[in-house]
């Protein structure tokens, strides 16, 4: 009875992540499982089952975020790669995602701008129809 | 002659910052006088004449982008300042900047929403009408 | 009904972190309340309910970590002054914390080390009994 | 007309950047192309139609300067090591080079160090005459 | 006779780089050969030789402390691949680095804790027996 | 007798650490007496007595590249405060910290320089005559 709730927040966080990230967080969750199974649930519970269902933003919009600050940070390749992918699942254009990549110059400085935009290159090459 | 062009794009980013950032960021380019003027010059230029001008991404949609950035970064705070003023000069809702900063913690850690979060009561405070 | 796990989750979360931080987390706690009162919770849940919970390390070495990391990060100093009190709270020496935040020269610099040390220093003196 | 400033402007950062980064700047030139060609533009016009082309600093000064910034900051290898090329393409000596690498552990820490010094070592290494 | 000093110094320095780091240690060291082997002698003597012989805090709190600090940085993979397996070498369990692993999520975020989870992996899997 | 070697590495530092910070330098060491004497002792011993004693760069190019790095790195205010002293120090020009400062926005960010370009110009108007 007491799993109830995180159950649902878990199945909420599950249908959110494989709406928004597909089958490149799908990966991720998999990869976790022999090194730390529980990560998989907390990440599925907070990022998705908690902020990202939370309805004062879009998942439109939470993309956008999300790529404008994994490309400043500079840390963060890989995710930044599955949010590129994300970003095209929920709506932004490929235009969208390089004008956000472009203007990172301004905040991080231009190599940040350039390895977010090299990144979004081999996306867009792997995505042809998007 | 020479110089059409970039009072063109001095000027575009002169207007592009006054209708963004405000009184806020006139403050910034004046703090420049004495120490760098060239430096508020390409401030105007690159950022505004150039980044925020172009049509591919709205206002709105930038300061989202750049609200995202900053906070994530976490080395920025002053910027960070003015540019929640300038989401909300450009039509971001307090609740979607909140959500933004909100959803730093996932990307950034909890340190970099926190300080994103007390700035951005600060911020909402001095603008009670917005 | 659905409410009894995330209750106990975050009932579990506000034992941890009063235990722990004392009263510095209430009072980030209460400033969250006019800004982002779900914040708080999520603060209290993720973090407190979910990983400081967790048995595989004692609350000594989390803060241990804790403290490391903030200190080498560099961009959060309000939240490594809260954990440097809530390391002497479970159980840190203070030579153990100056340890750590000398260390930290070797991986992030020596500004991050001494910035880190001279919170300490002020934490320490206003702690006399610790 | 109103093209012949920036196109001056542009025609300065392209020969610098020719002069500077040599062919390794001309591949991120190529390179965004297909992905974001006005990046291009501004990556000749900004960083060396501006700010490489100022006479305050040499060319020389300014490669030490970003040498030094880019191995601190630790999220731009790529980039790295094209400046490590202009370095040596602009007078900096692989001595000059390897002490200001060493130095930054100083400053941000053995790891940015030494992931800076085994660059050098590979960029050395393609430039026996160097 | 001046040499006596730094002699001890970097003679301790060398046999806690082997104690702890065992053969990962002794490769960076070689590497550094024939491009800084000065910057060598500054690894055995300044991190080695001063800061992990102090007796303040174990080799087993110091790699907790340096595993954090590295995952929380994001920019040092190689030397925190070689800080886990020295970890594991002077004797934190599995358990106790994933959980410091997973920790960092709040402090860095879910991409600096999962990047430092997915290098733990590689880790794991190549000391079997660990 | 086996003080020899060490003492004069620490008294090859403290001269240098006096030549280049000035009273600056001394202010953090004596800052350091009652939390951390012995990184103190470090501080003279491995940035100074080591790295600014070493042959291979000036002074001057070394506060240089120090400049650069701090104002990317954007999380070491005093310090930067401090190494814009030292640079008019060792005979830095004004123009020259400040083109230095200015060029970070290309590789760190507009933020970044502006936090810079701020502190020196504190640290200009509190050295009148240099």
């Amino acid at each position: 009875m007491t799993d109830t709730l995180n159950k649902t927040r878990l199945e909420r966080g599950k249908r959110a992540l494989a709406e928004i990230d597909g089958e490149a967080g799908q990966r991720v969750i998999d990869a976790l499982a022999d090194i730390a199974p529980d990560f998989a649930t907390y990440l599925f519970e907070f990022p998705f089952g908690d902020i990202y269902s939370r309805p004062g933003l879009s998942h439109r919009d939470r993309e956008l975020a999300t790529i404008a600050a994994l490309t400043a940070m500079g840390t963060a390749g890989p995710q930044l790669r599955i949010h590129i992918e994300a970003g095209l699942n929920v709506g932004l254009t490929r235009e969208e995602i390089t004008e956000t990549l472009m203007q990172m110059a301004v905040y991080a400085g231009f190599p940040a701008a350039l390895n977010g935009l090299f990144i979004a290159k081999e996306v867009f090459a792997a995505h042809p129809s998007a």
